[in-house]
């Protein structure tokens, strides 16, 4: 990546780590990437053989700082997952998490720079796939030396990423596991992301992609990670949660229709949170990515596109209050890699946190990935 | 109201009746309303008697013409439920359904004429609750010379309002009929709700609530309406009804972005829809109401609310694919009726068609409202 200027370093941040993509990298949907490069972070050390590596993809948002690093010793989004003697436990491995290509956090995205012209890509930067991610996972770690992961992972995208890795390489792995992913967006699903898409195509901040790093379309990236947080949790948890309670303080009571319950004061700190590190494009490359994949293309079923698989054992695990990702989709996928004759353990997990219970059902998650590995 | 200019036709119809509110009509959370009126239609006769009346609230969005009239006889939003040998049969029944309070299809709102200044009032109308909503049904039942209804009843917001008028009216009605109401909103519901408010609040075109009526905040009315639409109906559904397909013929395909699913194509013709008839404000005022309204401020707990109740009988019914008004929740009003000595009947619906389904899956709720009428 070319250099970064000042202002846009609030979503392009380098990453400590990057590996260069094959240059010229063709996409999935056409289009070719020049230059490309894949920011990664890494725990753990790789052994002599090259059999120990872990391959851990993301979801849609996260960077590729999964836990803390001696370079950035602030926690990661899976840190209570990931270290010595914890469920992927980095004494024992080698554990790679990169950022996903089109995403805005070191790896070739729509905010980074086109080496061409010195600019942002924005609009110019080709459609991104999850056959990409996948891809561009598998590249980085052959960066590294790596010609077969031991694990390939990920949860939400990256669970989908992880069966469209099964997909591409089928030699590519011994284990996998996919986390509350899916084959194949639902039209419910598809029509979430389609108000959360719409919300930033029509804030007049958008500019048809062009504004200024340092002025985004604020009112619509609230709007599409409010959405985003309802469907990632669960009506349950949040009754339990916040039931009825008022918003503490008046701040927010200035206009009439100002947040008034707690559960909008949640909101309201996940989505400045997000309009803070995440860049607009990006957010509607991997949308329009999670709407468009279906393993189906590969052979025309999930069941023919998992047919050469060579792994070993396969982890599928849905969440019963998944509102996001039904559980049905996650049987769905276990069920296809049975079929291809894949070694293949279904976890349902009963946790109340929905889409996002990986990151906060610790224990259970803890345990059946902890078992898996063991 | 005062004499309605062309270009303001589009939101404010004149229904073909009304009724004046008392004057001045003090609202349940503060503020009067001076000059008040109520528009209703109606179907059948009421006897000599007096005893055969339904009253009939709407949901959010729906006006008085739930069923073809002679002024009107385009189909209404229940039609197939209202007519002679219909489930709501009107040869035996004097059906009267009102345009609630805060609407805008002939009712007293933020969108009609404020006699006080000649303009709308926009945002200086008072705040509207659901209570209020279930007074002003009832006055324009007093107002025909009802003094007891046979039935009163009502879906989604009106399945609400039907539990406030039995707090607020516990002689007012010898039968009740709550259809997917609830005795409070959810922070599951408060959260969608809140998000469809900002939609509008930060469209720049609301222009705080002072838009020209030809140029409203059609981008926030869109994308509240699209995520309304979703919360309505259930994945499940969609499933079957839209699976994957593409949206028909390229018309939209102009953009990067642009709906690529048929399940996006019947969003933006519910949105399209909707921005044509729907006010702004009115929409922010009763969206604002349902989240407020909860059924124990009358006396502690759901049933102190209801146990002065009079009514004879009353039918719950819930839907077991409702995501926004979950199927507990009606469970809690039943529960409640019955613990206030009602005797009570609670109907679970397996429908698939979530909030929605007493719109569309007539057989189930004609055999379950005829039934209980009969």
């Amino acid at each position: 990546m070319g250099p970064i200027r000042k202002a846009e370093a609030r979503v392009v941040d380098e990453a400590p780590n990057s590996v260069a993509l094959p240059d010229p990298f063709p996409l999935y949907r056409g289009g070719v990437l020049r230059g490309g490069r894949i920011a990664y972070e890494s725990w753990g050390k790789l052994n002599a053989a090259r059999n120990n590596a872990i391959l851990l993809f993301t979801g849609l948002s996260p960077s590729a700082h999964a836990a803390a690093t001696p370079e950035n010793p602030s926690p990661g989004w899976w840190q209570r997952m990931i270290g010595p003697a914890l469920a992927i436990d980095t004494s024992r491995y080698f554990v790679l998490c990169v950022n996903s290509i089109g995403s805005c956090f070191g790896s070739s995205g729509p905010a980074s720079i086109n080496p061409a012209t010195g600019q942002r890509y924005r609009l110019d930067f080709p459609e991104v796939a999850v056959e990409d991610i996948a891809r561009c996972g598998y590249e980085t770690a052959r960066a590294l030396g790596i010609e077969k992961l031991d694990v390939v992972m990920g949860a939400s995208l990256g669970g989908s990423v992880v069966a469209a890795f099964a997909a591409l390489f089928p030699h590519g792995a011994r284990r996998l596991i996919s986390i509350s992913g899916s084959g194949a967006a639902s039209p419910f699903a598809i029509a979430l992301r389609s108000v959360q898409r719409e919300a930033i195509l029509r804030d007049p901040d958008w500019q048809g992609g062009n504004y200024a790093p340092e002025h985004p379309p604020r009112n619509g990236m609230r709007l599409a990670r409010k959405l985003g947080t309802i469907t990632y949790r669960s009506a349950t948890e949040w009754r339990q949660r916040f039931g009825r309670e008022p918003l503490a303080g008046n701040a927010l009571r200035a206009s009439p229709f100002a947040p008034r319950f707690a559960v909008e004061g949640y909101l309201e700190a996940q989505a400045e949170r997000f309009v803070r590190v995440y860049d607009p494009n990006c957010y509607l490359y991997l949308s329009r990515a999670m709407d468009r994949f279906d393993l189906a293309e590969h052979g025309g079923s999930y069941r023919a596109a998992l047919a050469g698989s060579q792994a070993e054992r396969v982890l599928v695990i849905g969440v019963e209050s998944d509102l996001l990702y039904p559980i049905h989709e996650q049987a769905a996928l276990a069920e296809a890699f049975e079929e291809a004759g894949v070694a293949t353990q279904f976890t349902r997990m009963p946790s109340l946190e929905g889409h996002d219970a990986f990151l906060v059902d610790i224990p259970r998650f803890d345990a059946a990935i902890r078992a898996f590995l063991a």
